[in-house]
């Protein structure tokens, strides 16, 4: 069982060439596409989604490809963590956040085999020719180890997540994902407002590209008027903006990588 | 065997996580992705793609979820129909339609069995953690009286179907599905034109957003000169309109739930 | 192993309802799906693509469905090709170029024989009713003889493929595809440029959409400094224009069947 996650869209041939060549190497190996919406070249999102996922899937190999480096001197990367997972991807941070909820990388090893990828390698589609490959032989059963040199865990690229300012009653947060009906999720978790009482009702400021807004604390879209905005949070557990058959994107004018402050102080 | 339709779209991980789900409960399912393009909240839109589609299936268990009311009281539910075909997705009349292509609904039970479930349920993605779930257990053998009690079919929330208004030379139509090719299929089908005369060459009048249009009936894209507007029975048996080699919904502005009148008084 | 491409996009249910036309036909056949993103009715941007990927995948029945005379007097085709790779689609070029990378046509039918087709055939959508069921019924093990009689190859419709005028300096080259990432593929590859000298840093004079540009050749995105225009072979060996973690589409204002001059006077 491979799971796959890319940049790529679906417009072009780029995931179906890269099912083609897993394909032909471990013909009986089936892939899961976890999605191929990520934003192009946005690692940090790439890295989230596939920490958030990875939970609903069965345990395979978990390939990723998110990789705005491509061709550069960035080092292509196959790892396993404590519970045995595998991962395949480019060395920029993407795959770490998923692996430390499995306990961590317990090894690593440079994509250097020639053997296990599609020769020539292309300059500037390392998911065809490197990373999809390497996947595709875990599949069939390839030792880690096979594919190249053990890389110290500890050397591996790190993405600075972002976190969010928590003040007593202001937080000044970070959006993360935007889904498709518009809500947006925050690098904010129940967990990060221990101190702030958060109850069904309770109102919320928020403000977003200079303007602001009201929005209630719910549990689910149907709790609120239409046309409202809510707070709530999400099923990832983070904390989100909606707007109850609308979209909290297109009102607060905010898309990923941008800032929301939340005034919990006028309850 | 399951088919998979919903108005996930696959920009998000929501169709993927789902994917993920289904094969860890049930690795030798196979899965047939219907669409997942149904437009955001569109419950008629869903039934009615839902219904067209399925004789094209093979048998199985039908999944589809298009889930405005999700997290609040609306039930979830699995059903089978007279043949054997099996269905999930929520309480608001989604699955109706295609049941009844196939006898109407033998058996309906609401998912309450919290073993067949991903726990912790989630307020907003019963999609995860509901419905893909039961289907997968449906596909491993579980048993459709296992999922939960029995409801009475009678009492199943059904859609107000749109009906056109068909006089005699004068049919208001409303528009039912825009196809990536611009094409505007309608609630009407040749049935229901059966007092009308309809002959290839046909000329017919037609009125949307203020604007008036001439169309001519014809059986295909290629009997009309490039960019004129034809009116043609669809592959699913329904009146449509299209521009050849170009988009009928861009030219008389319309979407889905428009409305549209034909004159066949001038011909 | 069936591979399917066509220009259906996936908003609809058009790629959903051929899986299901498959599945019921040969349950156990595997489909891989390269792109379903070509510009609606673009045949030869779905016959380059063809080509392109074709190498990737794994030997079986290739189907693909560019189709904008469907309905009309265009005929439907089953090929083979000297390698045994099979192939079905209409016969307006799509699949030639393909065939061509594995020695040419070997023995052509026409999809004639009602048996392996879905009835009654709708005008419209033959992708359902005679491609999709052909291909299954080939994966399943009939023979391209029983699809229907014999076509001479040398009669089948043939692509003019746009050719590059290449002048001592100066080059006029067709835009071919443009990638979700903008980039821009032209109908040049290295070899085509024999007599000039590119090396990496070469400096290069854009024209397009009016306007000119200066790029250097580059092997990949990350050897020119962010936002800068650079010309290289893609993954498939054409020549094509990219900006560093931006557009060249954007930047060039070009789209597939757009036309750019490249000067290499001035290096």
């Amino acid at each position: 069982m491979i799971t796959f996650l890319t940049d790529f869209g679906l417009q072009d041939d780029f995931v179906g060439t890269c099912h083609g060549v897993i394909a032909t190497i471990a013909p009986d190996a089936r892939v899961i596409d976890v999605t191929h919406g990520i934003r192009p070249g946005h690692v940090l999102q790439g890295a989230l989604v596939l920490a958030n996922t990875l939970p609903y899937m069965p345990a395979g190999v978990h390939l990723a490809v998110v990789d705005p480096g491509v061709g550069s001197s960035r080092r292509a990367l196959a790892l396993s963590d404590r519970e045995g997972r595998l991962y395949v991807g480019p060395d920029n941070g993407l795959l770490l956040p998923a692996a430390e909820r499995f306990g961590g990388v317990a090894e690593a090893h440079e994509l250097a085999n020639a053997e296990y990828s599609v020769q020539p390698v292309s300059r500037t589609f390392h998911g065809r020719d490197l990373f999809a490959p390497a996947a595709a032989h875990l599949a069939a059963g390839v030792a880690l180890g096979e594919l190249g040199p053990p890389l110290d865990p500890d050397e591996l690229v790190r993405l600075d997540l972002p976190q969010p300012e928590v003040g007593q009653n202001r937080i000044r947060a970070a959006v993360v994902v935007v889904d498709r009906f518009g809500n947006v999720a925050l690098n904010l978790r129940r967990d990060d407002l221990q101190q702030v009482e958060l109850a069904a009702g309770t109102r919320v400021e928020v403000t977003a590209s200079g303007d602001r807004f009201f929005a209630v604390f719910a549990r689910t879209f149907g709790d609120a008027p239409r046309g409202s905005l809510i707070l709530y949070e999400d099923s990832y557990g983070s904390l989100a903006l909606a707007v109850s058959r609308g979209s909290a994107a297109q009102l607060l004018r905010v898309e990923e990588g941008g800032e929301i402050v939340l005034d919990l102080g006028g309850r």
